[in-house]
């Protein structure tokens, strides 16, 4: 997905993993300051003994490092509750491409002293400087998680169950995560983890965060007693000890496993309006009929983030073709990002102009040549090649 | 505070006012997209009728323009549970020095396609381009409100009634302002508000706002209990009807009119580490003596967020010299913020470096040069005078 580590033709890679340290924790506010090459899972680990926990979460977490989750502007499973990184990150330390340190590395809520200069480099995939070290604020650990894995009838009423779940959970709500029937067949097929739930086309999975056990399970309960008796969704289970909950999590986070020993992955990442998430799914059936050995959808539903995926035995420039540019096309006429959280790297910077207008990448491209004039920072990426 | 409104020189002043339309409002995901020049009381009513709430709420929500808030990255009472306007705001228009209109107008949660664009115009305060309209991320409305307004004994006690309120009210907690006992004779003595409590040292506001009224009344309730107890307040009074509410509220911010009333008023609008945002106060009071009528602290203890402000029978240049730039050099002594949401306009663009390095200060001059080459934007303004 993202080939940060990879060079494509001549490019020098560069390892921040030793720069792996803390460098202070403040444990009234849970601001986080340390050094880019730190792993996503050590700081957890770190913040959560601690109190606090990181404002992201993903599936990468035991291997990425918070450089390049800040660089990527990486989304992930917190995204709903805790929002995107341009607001949860309080400061960088980045050294831009004439060797300049540029230090705005502070550790404040607020600092409105000129333009707010660290959130050119967040999402900038490296192409604009190098994230040496990172400030973050930490929410506090909750002291109750709990997880509902559901079944649903129907994509309609995912979107109800959606709507009736922020409403009657309001501020506990943490994710809102769903799946088709083919993810679960596939999970099962390929890694033998059974569905918790009696077969349905759509599974949905809620998480609840919050600071009192007792509340949340009464609201968890007074909402799934209405999803089930309404007819929202047809089964359901429960889990609030860890082990459950972690197997629960992971059906839906385990999809993308599932995807790579089903054969050749074309993958998608994008952002929709939410009643028409998956709508791209069956159209894509409809038009790939036997090319295509699956065709899929999950994602972030609470975000508007679908991730559509299409197997093959292989690779076949007759299946792309038959992709793209319909999906980016499909995805322009709805207003949508062709690239919701994965980013750009060299795959997508061709592709841009459907989620962003003339105007917008001319000026990304007038901001590069600020930043790197030489071109030497992350080359051949995220930019459109210029004509 | 924000001068926009008044021309220094020779500017022209550029009014939104009559860009006042709502253009779409997102009943499921209660995105809301606007001109510009919608007055931000208005915008609230408009998405609290749809059952939604705007993220940001300032005193001057009467008149101020939301085209003007995100200009400012204006911070305010919500700031604390909702975060900054760089998480909030989803797209932006924006017309650039030479008349292109920028359109990065969307309404998704997530786009990763390129540069962030967007993130350079929130806080530049019309110097980089003109906003013109506005995409942002509204919260759901809170069925329950309660406000708590306490005594303190100690500005220590303060700090601990914070960290005790952020565990116990977890989730629900979304405002902890403080103001000191001064603050409260002058809201006395010039508007005649009177307080709901025993005179003290310092008070706090406490708001929650949660999705179910007996579950946020029952946290309170023991939150309050063992504050009591614990001798960490001595005094306080609870609100959970509208009336009642606006009362307390109107103690806390109604502190800038009383002040305007006792005299010519230096304002100081900064963010420390919140174990020191008190010395600043006390410190002054030792340095000024009576050549100060009053030198009082108040603000968003729950964001680091200081407002300081030191009133006298009129305005004199050695009060000044002795108020700058001890006051900046202070802040930057605590590595804070001489500007947390205030902005910096024309008065404070010479005390950026205080809490900015040269390096920072250089790029911002070269994001200037680069989005606005003759200098038409809002000049003299943002950025320090080049050497």
């Amino acid at each position: 997905m993202v080939g940060g580590s990879i060079p494509v033709f001549d490019e020098i890679i560069l390892s921040t993993a030793r720069m792996n340290r803390v460098l202070s924790f403040h444990s009234v506010s849970g601001i986080l300051v340390c050094q880019a090459g730190c792993v996503l899972e050590e700081l957890s680990r770190y913040v959560e003994e601690r109190d606090f926990i990181m404002p992201l979460d993903l599936g990468a977490k035991g291997s990425c490092h918070i450089g390049g989750n800040v660089a990527t502007n990486a989304g992930g499973l917190r995204f709903l509750r805790y929002g995107s990184l341009h607001g949860t990150v309080l400061g960088l330390e980045v050294v831009l491409a004439d060797g300049t340190v540029l230090d705005c590395l502070t550790s404040l809520r607020k600092d409105n002293t000129g333009y707010d200069l660290k959130q050119l480099f967040i999402g900038s995939e490296g192409t604009l400087g190098i994230i040496t070290a990172v400030s973050i604020l930490c929410p506090p650990k909750p002291r109750a998680v709990n997880v509902a894995f559901l079944g649903c009838p129907g994509f309609a009423e995912v979107l109800q169950t959606f709507s009736t779940c922020k409403g009657m959970l309001g501020e506990i709500l943490s994710a809102f995560e769903f799946m088709d029937a083919v993810c679960m067949q596939l999970v099962g097929r390929h890694l033998h983890l059974a569905s918790p739930v009696q077969e349905s086309p759509f599974y949905v999975l809620i998480e609840t965060s919050g600071s009192n056990a007792g509340h949340d399970a009464e609201k968890l309960g007074r909402f799934l007693e209405h999803a089930l008796g309404s007819g929202l969704v047809t089964d359901g289970t429960m889990a609030t000890d860890q082990r459950k909950v972690k197997m629960l999590w992971a059906l839906r986070e385990r999809i993308t496993e599932a995807l790579s020993r089903d054969g050749y992955v074309y993958k998608y990442d994008l952002s929709l309006p939410v009643e028409r998430l998956y709508d791209i799914v069956t159209d894509l059936r409809a038009r790939l009929g036997p090319h295509a050995k699956h065709v899929v959808g999950y994602g972030h539903l609470g975000d508007g983030n679908l991730h559509l995926n299409v197997t093959a035995e292989a690779f076949s420039p007759s299946l792309l073709a038959a992709l793209e540019p319909h999906v980016y096309e499909w995805t322009a006429g709805q207003q949508g990002s062709v690239s919701a959280e994965h980013g750009v790297g060299f795959r997508k910077r061709d592709v841009l102009g459907y989620s962003k207008p003339p105007g917008a990448l001319q000026l990304m491209q007038q901001l590069k040549a600020l930043l790197d004039p030489k071109g030497i920072l992350n080359p051949y990426k995220t930019l459109p090649i210029q004509a």
